[in-house]
């Protein structure tokens, strides 16, 4: 339908755009009050401070070194430059495995991309369908574009062969790399466990869904139960506490405490006036009064609240959750324990891996057992729900990406829009912003989802919310976008065609949205993609809170938001592009260098973040691999099947059972992959957990775990450090060490006492 | 199609064929000469000898005792009799749970018959839709008994809201009692394992795929690696030997044994002429020669040839199988083992609980790891092969069911066939026994193919061959009787169906199917469960033992063949009779009540057999319930989609949500079971470990587990009792003690060196 000259004026928009990021992104790195902002990791890190410069004033906040302008696209190759051994040392290895998925893209994308540009290009543009067509079929009008697609292919054509071979060949490289990939990500990810330092939840197991003993406390019954059937290992454990209510409190104090700050930085910049506020809410209406005070008399309340709530929630034997952390002697000890079933009946006594102590999401872990499955249930409902209403709109974007429809139903806006260049921002730009729009939305929804569903860790949660965006973009997004405006505008009457057509009729409309989703992936892979390195909102957000907020140095450090990868929105993006890219390999050669566009300068741009921005929230040493993989093979059995009814529509009904080895190979090569490597993800062998004790007891005989692990997994409000402090949880080994020294001379069993130590709680 | 008239004769020749086989077998277990083939398991337990006759020699073979003849129905009380512990004492848990499968049936049944037949059946009968019909529409001629069914209320009829609620309270009932009998069958089988005796399975991992070592035997490799990763817990292992060929040269041996005998009962028998044989194959041809020298000379030559082949199998590092039986100090060590991951490399070092030493398929041990993954694809491909090729003869055998068809096929028969009661037998019996037959060939095929999958354990084998056989079922004797015919008998034509009418063509065929069915149900349920009563083929072949081979009372015992439970074909029968009676409940409950005599016959005759006949080859616990369990479900679900198709016949569409429902729910169901009781038949409980490794050591402190495991996972044919005695296995525990009496100064590790005694194998 579009022409070649919508797509260059498209490319070229997009193409200013994201130009117009980057130039933006090179000055402002360059100013060092923004230096925060761009290198946030190393700050983190300790290994960068706050530029000193012995010239003017003007200069601790703007760069006047010309020089370092005209370098200003310096930061790609320094991007490039960090060894990946570094890389994982710097970033963890999320980071490092995450971007390599990037690079997985450009593997499989560029041989076939050469292959197909070279051989199927020529194929498709030398044959002469849309003449024959259209002296045929009179009203009949093609774009340009699609003299480059397989619908130049007349039926039943023998150059159809080329097409069958070539989606051979694509389908085994596909394999291919994506098995050594495979093999790759499973080494790094075993090396990386083997070598990382001790952390408390490689010694500790989650028991969730005890039982009530009416003899014992919930503590009391979880000591006997481990002394009793691991009496070898079991080493102590850690109830968990039903702190919410304490958290918010905590958190309310928190941003009452900002306020405070707010005022007090205002009242001392202007002496003459002692500021105010309204007792309403967001100090938008009700009485005037004196701001400073007031905060100060809230937050002394609150405390006085926050100590009852405290006490109460450590003396009311109802406020502990039937579950634990449970801490072995050895690693061996808690591999035993994580692996099997402790009791007969299977729902009680539930022994997981503990996650990290900064991924555990501590809301959820009060959820009571019984009602997790309800939840579950709900959820899937709701997902289900979400990922078909949500056809609605996206059919709605198709129309208006349908400049004809435009006109039919305003016909006065026929003059303005037909004009050439609009007809072709229109036609280019406006579908794709529109479909972005909804999308950003979305994560948000799908987080909140995750939660409600119960998982106690927030990398797990993550994993979730990715799947369900997953689902929903090649539902809506990539099928949504193919199918409505053909069929999916009324399911009856898709359900009234013969199953043999389906394929057909999807068939026929692949080729024809070629353009569209070209044009999406301008606007959300490239434009997209230079805008993150921009962080435009993260940039406003710390000049507003070092306005408003910052006095110390401490509070400089926490106005920095350094983010992190986003996982549950660019991992099912860049599925999405695989999927793309595997559909159109066969059908339109001419769409896989915007394909390796994007996934070379998203490398570019995530590999520059994760060195000097993000600051991951957790660690899962890669653990996210099974889901990249399968779905990257779920792509391609997808475009598989779409290949089936693309030749379907090329009276090419013969070269179907040929086509429909395909995904059974393919499939199989996927239960193959799965069995080889995906137990290294979901497991600890126990041969590495005894190696790994082994050498601690060789290299440390005098370790003493239990003062490391006492208070490893203590509910964040419970911690004596500042629990305004978002990244303390990050340092946490420290944190750990800290308390040890001082609860040195307590080694022995607390047996049935509470394991917090109620003495050492500073109240804030 | 067919009417009452001919239901009524086939019920007849079926019901007078089952009395038959009844009275039959009566006659012949009063006999003393038949004592050993119908009361075989008191053989086996040694409750039961020889009947000691002090009369006339006659009597020793022949009853005399004429009223014993006249209570000839009272196996049937003395069936029931015996209290379910105690046959659970007596003849293991299997077969306890297994007649309640037919218990289970009756339970879900027959409130559900009552229901069906007071409520549906006056509705369906007082309805006349076939009135309505017959005077529209000319040809049409209803059988007498479709007024029964559905098939009697007019489309869009307001009596069709009664089927709906039917089907909703009949899902209900179901349910409800697959929860209790699941719930019932764990405690059952956590009971009979918590209670029951020690058993070197309890002890034991089958290790497999052990990775080979350059410097280490395979022995020391396994040792070494055990003594490493489980060093408080292991305690000795067991390699595997490639004895394949051995075992084949023993069988041989034994074949030529039973010869011998043969001919030596002769030559005592008759001292005028020693007998002579021809050397060819089965002694049909070839040279004239003396029998008794003959085959005394071929049995020493093969005894050399298995002394050469033991030796080599015992020397020849090759023969040793990279797998073994792993042994630990107490059954926590192996929960722990066989439930853990060992390595990083997932198919290496592969930990399974040991099944049975009994149970052991050995000759599956020595295939490759490797090759399993293939041969498990092959077989895939196969069975999905088998399942869909054997459409076509069942297709044939449909139409061998229309008699109208016969006729015009064979037109010169017409006069022959057309008289009344030849045509009702040729309606109602012909094609349940041409069905049959074709049916009764196929445990065999399908067992074969569960050997070439490469399990290791006689109960996988069965369960994997029940679990193709059930597919086979539904698809062809189900699915295929009422689909034949009408689509499937060109597929291409199924496929160019639209979707929304696949239901309405099967829902059209399913009432007008009932009159077969229930022909198949008395063919097969009725007269064919009275068959297995009265063991025709064992009888035979006893007696036939008895004259040509028995010398001794031990010879004797070996001539009887108890039989087991044949699970791979009897369960999916009944799976069969669930679906039938699940899917005509609604449709047509005249149906239901043949449904109940099957369930209720077959309690009886299994129960009887249980009791007196079957010995079974290992004690699984009841592992199969998870199966059983999921089968009835799935059986329900299809039930459901088939009445969706039906009431779409009705022009009932607008009830298709609301039925729809039910399946969901049905799955959700199914969910939840799953969650709550399958890890009880998968897993075993490291708590319930712990306490009978307690209990044991508190009652027998001084028990040598060393000893008593040594011997335990020998090839049989390493065994130095006689590798002839198919029973010997049964009692393994006294093999092991009467062994480890001998074994008991050689405590201590004997590291690297086989494991098999050598001096102690007293050549056969």
């Amino acid at each position: 339908m579009a022409t070649v000259s919508d797509v260059t004026v498209s490319a070229a928009i997009n193409s200013l755009s994201a130009v117009l990021f980057l130039v933006a992104f090179a000055i402002l790195r360059l100013q060092p009050m923004n230096d925060r902002v761009y290198f946030s990791k190393w700050y983190l890190k300790g290994i960068r401070e706050n530029p000193k410069t012995s010239g003017p004033f003007i200069k601790k906040f703007i760069n006047l070194d010309i020089r370092m302008y005209l370098r200003f696209l310096n930061w790609m190759p320094a991007a490039l430059k960090m060894p990946e051994p570094e890389l994982i040392e710097h970033a963890g290895l999320d980071s490092a495995v995450y971007i390599r998925i990037y690079l997985l893209g450009l593997k499989i994308f560029i041989p076939i991309a050469a292959l197909a540009l070279s051989v199927l290009l020529p194929v498709n543009y030398t044959d002469r369908n849309f003449e024959i067509m259209s002296t045929k079929v009179k009203d009949l009008t093609f774009g340009e574009m699609d003299k480059f697609s397989i619908s130049n292919v007349p039926p039943a054509s023998k150059r159809l062969y080329v097409h069958i071979s070539m989606a051979y060949v694509f389908t085994i490289w596909t394999c291919y790399m994506l098995y050594k990939e495979y093999k790759t990500v499973t080494d790094m990810r075993l090396h990386f466990l083997a070598t990382e330092n001790r952390r408390p939840d490689q010694f500790t197991v989650l028991v969730r869904n005890v039982p009530p003993d009416p003899e014992e406390t919930i503590s009391e019954n979880i000591e006997h139960f481990f002394r009793v059937n691991h009496p070898d290992q079991y080493l102590l454990h850690q109830v968990v506490y039903n702190a919410n209510k304490l958290a918010k409190i905590v958190n309310q104090k928190k941003d009452l405490h900002n306020r405070l700050i707010y005022y007090t930085n205002k009242y001392e910049r202007k002496h003459d006036k002692r500021p105010t506020t309204k007792t309403g809410f967001w100090g938008l209406w009700g009485t005037r009064i004196d701001a400073i005070d007031y905060y100060t008399k809230e937050i002394e309340k609150l405390s006085k609240e926050e100590v009852a709530e405290r006490e109460r929630v450590i003396g009311d034997p109802k406020s502990v959750v039937p579950a634990a952390f449970v801490s072995f002697k050895s690693r061996w000890g808690a591999a035993v324990c994580a692996q099997t079933q402790q009791t007969r009946n299977p729902i009680h006594w539930l022994t997981t891996w503990a996650p990290q102590p900064r991924d555990v999401y501590w809301d959820n872990l009060a959820i009571p057992f019984i009602e997790l499955n309800m939840r579950r249930l709900l959820i899937a409902a709701a997902v289900i729900g979400l990922t078909f209403f949500f056809m609605i709109p996206i059919a709605f974007v198709q129309t208006l990406a349908n400049i004809e429809s435009i006109e039919k139903v305003v016909p006065f806006l026929k003059p303005l829009i037909n004009k050439g260049p609009i007809k072709s921002v229109i036609q280019g730009f406006l579908p794709g912003i529109v479909l972005k729009i909804f999308i950003l939305i979305l994560p948000m929804i799908v987080m909140a989802m995750s939660k409600i569903e119960g998982f106690v860790a927030i990398s797990t949660l993550e994993a979730r919310s990715a799947a369900k965006f997953h689902l929903f973009l090649i539902v809506n997004v990539f099928f949504g976008s193919i199918v409505a405006g053909t069929v999916l505008q009324q399911l009856e009457e898709f359900l009234n065609q013969k199953p043999a057509d389906i394929p057909r009729i999807i068939g026929v409309s692949i080729p024809m949205k070629a353009t569209f989703f070209m044009t999406y992936i301008m606007v959300d892979g490239w434009a997209g993609i230079a805008a993150e390195i921009l962080r435009l909102i993260p940039l406003i957000i710390f000049h507003l809170k070092n306005i408003f907020l910052v006095k110390t140095e401490k509070d400089r450090e926490e106005a920095m938001n350094p983010g992190s990868l986003a996982w549950p929105v660019t991992e099912p993006r860049m599925q999405l592009y695989f999927l793309l890219g595997l559909v159109y390999a066969t059908v339109t050669p001419i769409f896989l260098p915007f394909i390796i566009v994007f996934f070379a300068f998203s490398y570019l741009v995530y590999r520059h973040q994760i060195i000097n921005v993000y600051n991951q929230q957790y660690e899962s040493a890669a653990s996210f691999w099974p889901d990249v993989n399968r779905r990257i093979v779920i792509s391609l059995i997808i475009s598989q099947f779409l290949l089936v009814g693309i030749l379907s529509t090329k009276d090419a009904v013969h070269s179907t059972p040929f086509l429909l080895v395909l995904p059974v190979l393919t499939f199989l090569f996927h239960r193959y992959c799965k069995n080889r490597f995906e137990s290294a993800f979901r497991r600890f062998p126990l041969q590495d957990a005894m190696i790994k004790d082994t050498l601690e007891k060789a290299t440390e005989p005098h370790l003493n775990v239990k003062v490391y692990l006492r208070d490893a997994y203590i509910h964040p409000v419970f911690k004596d450090v500042a629990v305004f402090d978002d990244f303390e949880d990050y340092e946490y080994p420290l944190v750990a060490t800290k308390r040890s020294s001082r609860n040195g001379s307590q080694i022995g069993t607390d047996q049935g006492s509470p394991s917090v130590d109620l003495t050492s709680i500073s109240i804030v």
